[in-house]
Formats: C-alpha cells, sequence, structure tokens
C-alpha cells in the first residue's frame, strides 16, 4: 500500500448502514402483524406551505416508510393556514388512535404568524417522534433516562459513531452547529456518552483551532464546504450533517449536493468520514421509521387488546 | 505598584452585588404594596427529610425572603414521606393562589423512593420559579426567548459576568460540571450569550489543558480547590460555584468553605475571580427571590382585580 492509500479515511457508508437498518424494521413489523394482524404503525407528516427542501425530505420519508410496512400520511396545508388551524389537525391526529407519530415538518412556509415551537409543543408527547417539543428537548438535556423520542439526524449520528466503534468517554468532541435539530442535540448525546464537548457557531472566533483540538468533529452548519482537510486533528472521526446543493453545470438537475466538509481534503486527514450524500441524511429518516414503529409498538402493548382496528 | 498587584485579579464581590439586588427588591415589592396593599410574594419551600446543607441553605433562602418583603413558607416533611403525600403537598401549593413560587429543595432525602425529576415536573410551570422542570430547561436549552424561570445559581453567574463587563460572545468559556442546577444550565446560558462553550466533567481527559484555552472559566464541580492558578490562561476569567466544607481547626466549627479552584494561586493569574464563600452563593439566593417576585408580579397584573386577598 502507498502511503497515502494507509492514510485514507474509512468511509462510513450511511446508506448502507440505513438500508440494515430499515430492512430489520420490516422484518420486526413483519413479524408483529403476523402476531397481531390489526398492528399498523402510521406516521402523520404536516406540511405548511411549498418549500421545496421540504417536499424532498416527505418524498424520502414516504418512500422509506411504504418499503418497510409503516403508513405515511401527508397532510399538506396551504401557506394561507392559520395557527388555529394548524392546531385542530394537530389535536385531531393527536386523538386518532391509527396514528403513532407526528411530525411538522419545519421550518413552516406560512404568511400567517404561526409559533413553530408553540405549534411543536401541541404533538402529544407519546406521538412527537421527532422529540421537538420542549419536554422532550428538557430531558435529553437532563441527566436521566433519555426520553422516548429524541431529534433524528443526532440520534442517526451517534448510531454511526457507535456501528463505526468509535469511543467516545473522555475523547474531546466539538460540534460546528447549535441548532435545535443538530447541533444542540448531538452536543448533549456526545456529552452522555461522557465525551467532553464543545459548542462552536457563527459567533466563535477562529473556528479553526478549536475543530483542530478535536478527536470526533460533528458539522451541522449548513455552509457548503466549510471545514477544510487541514482544520482537523490527524486521525478525527468525522461526521457531516450538511446537505447543502451547489451549482454543478455537469448534472441534469444543474446542482449536486456537498456537506459542510470538503470532503477530498478531509478523507486525507481523518481516520473515518461519513460522505454527502449517503452518510447522515439515510440514517435520519431510518432513526425516524424506528420511532414510529416503536411508538406504535408501545402504544399496542398498553392497550389492552391488541386486536385494535 | 509591583509586578505582583498589578497582576492581582480583579475580586467580584457576589455579597456585594446581592445586597444591592436585595435592596432594589425591597423597594419594589414595598412600591407594589403602597399600591396594591394586598400584594404579597410568597414562596414555598418542600424539604423532605433533614440534610443538614439544605436546611442551611433553607435558613438562608427564610431570611433574605423576610428581609425585603417575600413570605416564605418552610414545608418540613419527615424521610418517611411517600411519592403520593409528596405530589399532594405540591399541588395543593399549585392550587394556593396565594403562593408565587414552589420549590423542592433537592437532593431529597427520603427512605421511600421518591422520582425527583417528576417531582420537580409536578410544580406548575408559572411557579417554578428553579425552572428544574422538563419543559423550563427544554427552553432554556432551544434557540427562541428564555423560559420565564430558569436555575438561580447559573442565572447568579450571568449577572456577575454582566456586572463586571466581562465580554462574552466570541470568547472560550470552559464550564466544568455539567449537573441540571448548575453545570450545564450555565453552559447554555453561555451559548445563548455567543461564547463558544467546552463542557468538561468528571470523564473529562486532561481537564487542565482544556480549564487553560479559557477565557472564561465556570467550576461547579464540588471538588475543593481543584482548579490551581497554573491551569488558568493568564487573565482568564474565574467564577467559582463550588462550596465545599473543609476541615479547619482554627474555626470554632471544626470547617471553613473553599471553592472549586484553588483561590489563593488562581487570583495571581486570572483577571477577575469571585471568593469563596461571598461570590456565587449569595447571587442564587438574590436571583431566587427576584423569580419569586416577578412571580407574584405577573400574578397579580394578569389577575383582573388587583385586590385579590
Ligand atoms: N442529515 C439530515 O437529515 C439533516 C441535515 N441537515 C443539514 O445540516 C446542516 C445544518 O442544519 P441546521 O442545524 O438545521 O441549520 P441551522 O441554520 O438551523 O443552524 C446552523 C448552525 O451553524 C452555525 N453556523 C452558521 N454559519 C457558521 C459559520 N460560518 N461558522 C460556524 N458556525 C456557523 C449557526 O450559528 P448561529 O447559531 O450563530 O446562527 C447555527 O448554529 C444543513 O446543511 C442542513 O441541510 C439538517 C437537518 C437534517
Ligand atoms: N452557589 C450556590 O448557590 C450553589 C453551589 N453549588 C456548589 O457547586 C458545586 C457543584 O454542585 P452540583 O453541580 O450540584 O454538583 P454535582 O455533584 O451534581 O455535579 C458535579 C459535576 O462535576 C463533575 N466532576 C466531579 N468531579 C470532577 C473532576 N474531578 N473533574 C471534573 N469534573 C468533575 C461531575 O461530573 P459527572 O457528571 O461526570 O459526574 C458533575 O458533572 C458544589 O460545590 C456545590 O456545593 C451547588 C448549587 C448551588
Amino acid at each position: 500500500l502507498s502511503r497515502d492509500t494507509c492514510r485514507m479515511a474509512t468511509v462510513l457508508d450511511g446508506k448502507q448502514q440505513a438500508s440494515e437498518i430499515r430492512a430489520d424494521l420490516k422484518a420486526k413489523v413483519a413479524a408483529l402483524q403476523a402476531q397481531h394482524p390489526h398492528f399498523k404503525p402510521q406516521l402523520a407528516i404536516v406540511q405548511v406551505g411549498g418549500r421545496e427542501d421540504s417536499a424532498v425530505y416527505i418524498r424520502m420519508k414516504i418512500r422509506a416508510g411504504e418499503e418497510i410496512g409503516v403508513k405515511v400520511t401527508h397532510h399538506h396545508l396551504p401557506n394561507t393556514t392559520t395557527s388555529a388551524e394548524l392546531r385542530a389537525l394537530i389535536e385531531r391526529l393527536n386523538d386518532d388512535a391509527t396514528v403513532h407519530g407526528i411530525i411538522v415538518q419545519v421550518p413552516l412556509d406560512s404568511v400567517e404568524p404561526i409559533d413553530e415551537a408553540a405549534t411543536l409543543n401541541l404533538i402529544s408527547q407519546a406521538k412527537d417522534v421527532d422529540g421537538f417539543s420542549s419536554e422532550h428537548i428538557g430531558d435529553l438535556c437532563k441527566r436521566g433516562p433519555l426520553p422516548a423520542f429524541y431529534p433524528c439526524t443526532p440520534k442517526g449520528c451517534m448510531r454511526i459513531l457507535e456501528k463505526a466503534g468509535t469511543q467516545l468517554a473522555g475523547k474531546h468532541a466539538v460540534v460546528v452547529g447549535r441548532s435545535n435539530i443538530v447541533g444542540q442535540p448531538v452536543a448533549q448525546l456526545l456529552l452522555r456518552a461522557n465525551a467532553t464537548v464543545t459548542i462552536c457557531h457563527s459567533r466563535t472566533a477562529d473556528l479553526k483551532s478549536h475543530v483542530k483540538m478535536a478527536d470526533i468533529v460533528v458539522a451541522a452548519v449548513g455552509v457548503p464546504e466549510l471545514i477544510k482537510g487541514d482544520w482537523l486533528k490527524p486521525g478525527a472521526v468525522v461526521i457531516d450533517c450538511g446537505i447543502n446543493p451547489i451549482p454543478d453545470a455537469t448534472k441534469k438537475s444543474g446542482q449536486r449536493l456537498v456537506g459542510d466538509v470538503e470532503y477530498d481534503s478531509a478523507k486525507e486527514v481523518a481516520s473515518a468520514i461519513t460522505p454527502v450524500p449517503g452518510g447522515v441524511g439515510p440514517l435520519t429518516v431510518a432513526m425516524l421509521l424506528e420511532s414510529v414503529v416503536q411508538s406504535a409498538e408501545t402504544f399496542y402493548c398498553s392497550s389492552a387488546d391488541w386486536n385494535l382496528t
């Protein structure tokens, strides 16, 4: 082997890992259905308005759901939907015993003033499979057991690190980004795994010097290829959550997706790295479905008679 | 001035700052009472069992409350109290319109199995002046406005930093400790102030090297004088939350209090430092009373008739 080959990072194949998880989920759903013919996990996706990226994510969730036997219903509301109308829909879904998971696709695309955080808090805790409610986030950030549901992208990051066998306890993890849906919860999960955790963001001075210290880097920034190979400590493990479209004239669509990390330079320095696409993205959808199946199981187990309609 | 004197850290006098805050609160309560004779903020402290340190803290809260015109009632239950009995008391206090703040002194000292987190979640959000409920912690850790209440010791740390005029945005803050009541929430507040934040804990490898990077160090460990002066970056601002009794034969009580930082060596290197006692401790009590007065004000303002009994 040449020196360069030896140095090359292991590619953490999220696509393959997600497909294995989906296969396991499919088998699980089928087994439960064999015993309990009425068992049918259902996820309701609520969308307000017409963001193109949201539409792409929702299509991926529907397709993956169908593949494993989870019914996914798409409640597509116009961007003129009022706060009261959105609340009414969520309350109807809360009360619908055939629905086991409810997600509201964010960001909302609405011309009406709708409080996003308050909307997410309307979802019944038992069905909040995205884990975005204040209560679930609070339980995630507190000591004690993990909440039943917590955000899917961070959950996917941890699943990749677990499969890669990355030691976390006592290691220094640097998370770039502090959003509710990726940066903050992944920092909390790394802390629970006993890593020492640094949280960086747009106001961080000298980001490179922080990244340089990291045994594990999690990028959740939304800036194409921000983090370069020479920012990394040799041997670092890199988890790239970024999904950023950039123009590419060679593609039929005129664009391609890149991460928040400059893959080509980073893979020369890192010991392991997730690609984009095919890294964290597919895991996110798999984790969501896992949570829906878990929620359905909990629901059916707790109902006196498994033969619910 | 000799070189050593020039180098000496500014002492951040929490005792003085807290006494000013209490004086302001006292004037505020008096002014509100002058307008509305029935205005009487009340804090209910629930204690289970007989921990000596809890008793000390509770006495301090009662004394400070009396000083400023906040009624503090101490509900002292035996260590044989059951979960159901504790719940009944909290529900009664939730329903009592004359009570504006409820705190359950933790850790509980009970022979019965009582779920501490579940107990804290029983307190009505409007009266959760310690801010320990899942919902309040979640709102603290999410983007968006601060919750009405969040933990008092971290709030006190921020108030000290504010008064000291310490720039936080873009600075590197290292928090040692990740507890629900100090480490984790102070890290979140520093993050909201746009510091880059590193959270260290008992599993952190080479703690000294992390502390060495910090522009701001917050110690919330519970280990007497763990952090030494030569661990600090010259000019660092040091906030010491530790309150640790150590044996001292020269004292009548046989002991004295020290922080988590070795004060004598640290003050030679830091640019500013809180002493123990007389630093964060007094601020914690002042912040609690501030929250109770705020809660009472919110309650009276929202009631149609200010002349409530
Ligand atoms: N794999 C998946 O399924 C998912 C992928 N994503 C992708 O992950 C990325 C992040 O998403 P999300 O967390 O929702 O994004 P947000 O825009 O909500 O948050 C981005 C974070 O990055 C920080 N940031 C922005 N610019 C810089 C910079 N130059 N240097 C350092 N920090 C910076 C921001 O700081 P500040 O807080 O100061 O603004 C913020 O905390 C995106 O590419 C998104 O497409 C998102 C969700 C799911
Ligand atoms: N000023 C005030 O009013 C208050 C002061 N305090 C004082 O603050 C201190 C901390 O209190 P609290 O947060 O409740 O304590 P906890 O015991 O709940 O938490 C201590 C934290 O310090 C970490 N830790 C313990 N040992 C080490 C070590 N050797 N190196 C690095 N980290 C370590 C622990 O790590 P891990 O998570 O891995 O166990 C834990 O996160 C105490 O001295 C307490 O008396 C507390 C409350 C109020």
